[in-house]
Parts: structure tokens; C-alpha cells; sequence
């Protein structure tokens, strides 16, 4: 791990029963983490300090800066400062347009665009990708899934995300954020050169409109949560095409659209 | 409940074990909401659409666009269309400083002013009061709490939170974001006039380093989670004189600073 540790272990008091005592505590970092635009700052995040760089490109692609690689002109990234740069083509008036555009603020972290806008531009263009998997291998990916969650099982705070081909988990984050370890996933197949029109997202995360949204604009057909969904993830995921599974949980899932998908 | 239900029924295909079957299900609303300032439209926040007032003039109270009830001329309320518009003294400046201020995106939803400000600000006026409790009344509000937690038995998908006084539960919230959760029990103080500073907050969320500088910014002494707190969330308490508990579960509790509140 560089910059600072994703958990650190401090002295606090505990109290069990009737015993009150100093004991050592892991507790997860939170880093906040600067990015610009063409030397112009854009925004903080609070994150946990790992694989920056494939946030901040993937935070870019979510709210529409970036498209893919060829949008980008070139990145200084110094990750010990935690400072990222990145230039991009066509930046003044995307900068521009943005600044100018309105805010969504959602239960995680989402802005950049109409609520609306994006809503009807799901609907417009679903996905139509005919790929499917079996429940077994739901199972199989979210038991993997949390096995893999070290920071979650040392410190209860953290989230996990994979991205997947049908076949096994590809890439792995964990953050303090849901939304961060969807990006973080979203950046490296930008920095990889990985598409997403044939990838599962497995996540620990509740699955609200802003997850969802993030998947539907990587056209990614399956989105699979431990956790729960709200009701305008499930109307966004049936108007565009997604696969939404939730609460999946030793041998139960609850499938709320397009179930065809899951054999 | 007004406007929409807070949860919605719906029909989803459930597998546990070899059966696969269509069975009802309820899942938590997600609700955009606008919040205008002085016929500008300023955010959508994505919510639980109960108590839209309360979270309006919370949420403009922790962005700094208020101070308290003072602060605004009257308030335009139209429920049924989720929609609000907050006429408020001296608009035209706080937005303009607001527009070129600088963002920080947090695990839940923070923004409005720069971290490092924020950070400096709480260590410069810390909060001296005296108020104690015992460890009993802790474990006590933490179950109760749990026990109120309607919408998260039915969906999963819900935080709750509560403002106390040191003899009992006063105000309690649920919603979708625990941000929310928070910013409609500061709302309500707003628009009943109940002050913050000999009050103690108690939420089922985790506490990142934004639910904390919430509390701070209005002198709250004692802020109490069932869940983690961040290592950011933990050294911003210890600067701002905040007795911070967490990980409150059965007769156990993680008190990370200022244990002389608790006796």
C-alpha cells in the first residue's frame, strides 16, 4: 500500500459488559483525494488511498469528462502528494458546459447531469446484450467476492466491487465508498483497455439509481448486489435492459429485471 | 406518508434453494427532489420522500446557505410535486460565493466548502460542554433506535437516525441516505427552534469524516453509531472536542475520543 495505509490502528476505549479498558482498534483511512482538469481543480473525493489513478479516470468517465483513453491527452500523477492532473482534449469547454449544468446529489455521490436527462437517455438506447449466466455462478461470485474483502473484515467500513467476464472475476476494489470502488473498476479497464458490454458487476454496495446509472452508461448487462435495491434502480434497470439482482445471501437472490439472463 | 410510499410492492422472481418463483417484494423509494434557492434551481437530492422541509433546510443549513430560520424570508412548499423554493436574505451574494467555491465529494454526499477550511475551522473552536451520560443510557438509545427502524425491517435499504437529549429521543428520521437521515433532524430543529449544543445524535450509519463535521458545525457533543467510523471521522472528533462512539452492539461499544463524556 503506498501514500497513507487503507486502515490504521489507533488506541480507543473499549467497553464490553462491565469491563472498560484501552485496547488497539483498526479503523479504515479516509483520504481526500484532489483532482484537475487541465490545472484546474475539479473536485475532492474521500476515498480509501488505493489505485488513485483508476479513480479519478473512472470518476471522469461517470460524469461524462472523459469518454475512454483517446479523450486524454496526458496525466501527471504524483501519488505520494495524492495529486492527479489530467489533461484532456476539448477541456475548456467541457469545463464550460459542466459548470453550467445542474446537480444531482444522490445517497452516494452522484452530480454532473440531470436527474431526468439521464433517466430518458437509459430508456432510449437499452442494452441488448444476450449474454447469461447460471445461478450457481451468482453464488460462486458473491462468495468470492466476500472472501475477498480484507479491509471490510478488519475494520466493518468498507465496500467491495468486481468487475467479471462470465467465466471469473477480473478486477477487485475495495473503498470506504461505493461509488469510489465502482470507478476505481471502471478506470482500470480504461487504463487496460478492458470493455464493459460483456462484464458482471458483483457488489457489496446497495444498489441505488446512481449505481445503476454508472453500470447502465458502460452498458454493462449484469449488476449483482449482497445488499438491497431501491425502486427507481429497479425502473431505471427495466427501461434499460440490466439484469438487476439483490440480497444475494447463502442460497437466495431476489431478481428484479430481466430474469432471462439468469438460467 | 405522503406523495409517493415510502416503500413500494412489487413483483420480483425470488430462488432460494432449487425454487424459482414470482413472489412480492418491497423495495425502499428513491425520490428526486429539487430544492430551489430564491427561484434558482440549486440541487436534486435523491431521497426517502418523507419530511422534504426538514431536509431542504437541513441540507441549506449544512451547505452554509443558511444560518437558522432567520435566514429566510419564506419558504414556497409544494408537496405533492416534491418541489421547494427557499427564499433566503442576501441569495444573489451566498450563491455567487457558493458557485465559485470548490467541491468536496464524500462517501455520502458532502460539498459546498473545502475540506482543509472545514478541518481548520472545527480545530480552531472546539466544543467545551460538560454534558456526560452513562454508558446504560447509550446502550439504551441504540435500542431503541433499532427497534424504530420501520422502513430498514421492510427493505434492507434505510439509515435511521435520532437527536436525544440527555433524558430521551426527540426527533427521529429514516431515509435512504444517511446524510438525509441527518440533515431532516437538523431541519426540524430549525423549524421547532430546539438548539443543538446539549444534544446527542445516535445513528445506525457509518461515520465518515462528513457525518462528523455535520454534528461539529452545530456544536453537537455526543455522536453515537451502531456502525464504523472512519479514521478521518475519529481524528476531526478529537480536534472539534466531539465524544465519538461507535460499533454500539449488545453490552459492547468503540469510544474513539473524549471518553470522559461517558461514565
Amino acid at each position: 500500500m503506498r501514500l497513507v495505509d487503507v486502515t490504521r490502528t489507533i488506541n480507543i476505549e473499549k467497553i464490553a459488559g462491565k469491563m472498560r479498558g484501552v485496547e488497539a482498534d483498526v479503523v479504515i483511512a479516509e483520504y481526500p483525494f484532489t483532482i484537475h482538469i487541465n490545472d484546474k481543480e475539479l473536485v475532492t473525493l474521500l476515498c480509501s488511498p488505493t489505485h488513485l489513478e483508476y479513480l479519478a479516470l473512472g470518476f471522469l468517465q461517470s460524469e461524462g469528462f472523459i469518454q475512454d483513453d483517446s479523450s486524454i491527452k496526458n496525466i501527471e500523477f504524483d501519488e505520494e502528494k495524492g495529486y492527479i492532473n489530467v489533461h484532456i482534449y476539448n477541456g475548456e469547454r467541457i469545463l464550460n458546459e459542466k459548470a453550467f449544468g445542474k446537480r444531482t446529489l444522490t445517497t452516494g455521490c452522484g452530480k454532473g447531469t440531470t436527474f431526468h436527462d439521464v433517466a430518458q437517455s437509459l430508456a432510449s438506447d437499452p442494452i441488448h446484450s444476450k449474454m447469461m449466466i447460471s445461478t450457481e455462478k451468482v453464488f460462486e461470485f458473491v462468495n468470492q467476492l466476500h472472501e475477498s474483502a480484507q479491509i471490510f473484515r478488519k475494520t466493518g467500513g468498507a465496500h467491495i466491487s468486481t468487475l467479471a467476464s462470465e467465466q471469473e472475476m477480473m478486477f477487485v476494489h475495495e473503498d470506504i465508498g461505493r461509488h469510489n470502488a465502482l470507478d476505481k473498476l471502471f478506470g482500470e479497464c480504461i487504463m487496460k483497455d478492458v470493455g464493459f458490454e460483456d462484464k458482471i458487476i458483483i457488489t457489496s454496495g446497495r444498489i441505488s439509481s446512481e449505481m445503476l446509472i454508472k453500470s447502465a452508461k458502460r452498458k454493462i448487462p449484469i449488476l449483482i448486489s449482497r445488499s438491497a435495491a431501491t425502486q427507481l434502480s429497479v425502473e431505471l434497470a427495466e427501461k434499460a435492459g440490466i439484469t438487476l439482482i439483490g440480497f444475494v445471501r447463502n442460497d437466495k437472490m431476489n431478481i428484479y429485471t430481466n430474469g432471462w439472463r439468469i438460467v
